[in-house]
């Protein structure tokens, strides 16, 4: 990620599917990023699912680098669908590593972000509540609005996977502004670049 | 699992780590089931993160294992820990393959339960809660009450994972009673085995 | 009630507000119920807050009569709108009085079912998720599916809150059977009539 | 409240019952509020169940206290028991209220933190997690850490309601301080005073 940047984001999408809304949603979110701003997506397919006797002999490599990530990063923002009333395993499972160990955490004191699309109506919101409970274990600062909910989500893309409703495009540079302000008010005074 | 029980209960512990409390919480149901009931355990250590590319290419072996034995059970029994204010990654991935494919899933109309154990002080509690709500989506029929809440699980079981807690005991033994009239209540009339 | 119909439903608006599309929507559910059954509306309006003390001198009127409501049906359909990402204080404040005294309080065992609408996108999902949490503490068995979502509800009714929306009309004609189903299957053998 | 506090919190307990332990631990907390911070609690018990059409014709005295004593202050403080598995109907009640209107609600951009106690293992844990969902919408910053969990409440407080468990005043202390420093980071660099 370009160190001149003066807010450098994370992404991470929930799924991992690759004509998944929610990468499509990340990839037109890493194109439309304000002045400032670099946002980087993290693919979590090598992130295997969490196994405490795995992490007492060492993290596995998709986990160390994916907490690496999150530390050399000032914001993490989570691009998450919709399963089953709540948030994918996948995204949680990310979380569960992420979290760990408990005083240290990459997540902790971290300004993070939720969107999501789905194709149904209610556009992730449910998802993103159960996601959003997560950080209040975790200590991360997770900014309250505006909210993202791309619902009917294969009406908004087209079939190469980018982005062609206008008013979603529009709901997403004001939210990837409102995130760079959020990460600039709450990221620790001393980064840990 | 014995044909010959009036009752086959699919117990799923979510967390992989061997000394895990969930999966002592589970053996221990196991050791105290009610005349009639048949409780097997299912590891879900073979079961990937759920990957939609991969499922179009078919079931991987450990989803397949998994979406047949809880077609075959009468009911499922969910054993969870809570990670983070919510329900592990692990657990809900299970589910998610689980819920699929939409129509026919083999969740579907199952009647199933929830308990769980935790060291601090809520025994699950949020843990349970989230994954409730999956089961809305799947139409799956969750016994509200009674309701096992395992805290402080780090006094309740001895060093070789042993429940050693009388009152737990007694609490698991009633909660084993209620879930088998629940499941005769309620499972399919024409039975999928 | 017709002491006729074969199964007696008790709906129940979580706003109370005379012009609210959940009352429209509950309005509209009487005026569709499938033979054998009756719907009855019970005004929330009469019922204070929940208030420990008061209820220490005995139920005020309306939640006495709110409670004997709901002792007399078979089931409870409750009609939510999503206020704050949640359920509103007004419909919760029922359940709060309606699920006392613990053990024999007119919530346990007892079907219930849950819809709503909201002018919002999400048709008052996660409304309905924070409410259906409370039916496990209450023991109260809640109709996993199917789900009624009314989202954009200001353009499923005309402006004397009759539901116009031909596919809402079906989708609700069909949560009434199942509802219907649901509550034969699971009332209880002795009815408190 | 006083004007020359450096941090002035409005403190909200979401029972209205006399010898609730939520009321005790808000009180509790007003005795041990760190130099620079007033915690002045404010009594639900005048504001009414909300009601569009009431709130057309003008907000009640009630309601018009609240919403003044949250623009006042620089942060407000929920004490929440937790009922039937959720918020109570009276805590959200009153989010409700004061989350209106949408645009300029007392409760934007405002600094919130949530504490809670119950009899039971729990210690409110699953009313809080619905509360802290609301703050959401409204756009309250909720501080994420410490958590403060007061289960077996009966255990902790004297019959004249004064808390007595000493790991818990601890807990509550490094609480209020933590949520000053919150306060201090977050509200807004012009005060609505």
């Amino acid at each position: 990620m370009s160190e001149a940047a003066a807010v450098r984001v994370l992404g991470l999408a929930g799924s991992l599917r690759q004509g998944s809304y929610n990468r499509a949603l990340l990839r037109a979110a890493q194109g439309m990023t304000p002045p400032g701003m670099a946002l980087e997506a993290f693919d979590l397919i090598d992130v295997p699912l969490y196994n405490g006797d795995v992490e007492a002999q060492g993290d596995p490599p998709g986990v160390k680098a994916l907490k690496e990530a999150i530390a050399a990063a000032d914001a993490v923002l989570f691009v998450t669908p919709e399963y089953n009333h709540g948030v994918p395993g996948v995204m949680k499972n990310a979380v569960d590593w992420a979290s760990r160990p408990p005083r240290s955490a990459p997540l902790g004191a971290k300004p993070v972000g939720i969107i999501g699309a789905s194709p149904g109506a209610t556009g992730s919101a449910r998802g993103q509540s159960q996601l959003r409970q997560a950080f209040e274990f975790t200590n991360s600062y997770c900014m309250p609005q505006p909210e993202i909910l791309v619902f009917r989500a294969h009406e908004k893309f087209d079939p190469e996977g980018r982005l062609t409703d206008e008013p979603t495009a529009k709901y997403l540079r004001a939210y990837l502004e409102a995130f760079m302000a959020w990460t600039v008010r709450l990221r620790s005074p001393t980064p840990t670049r």
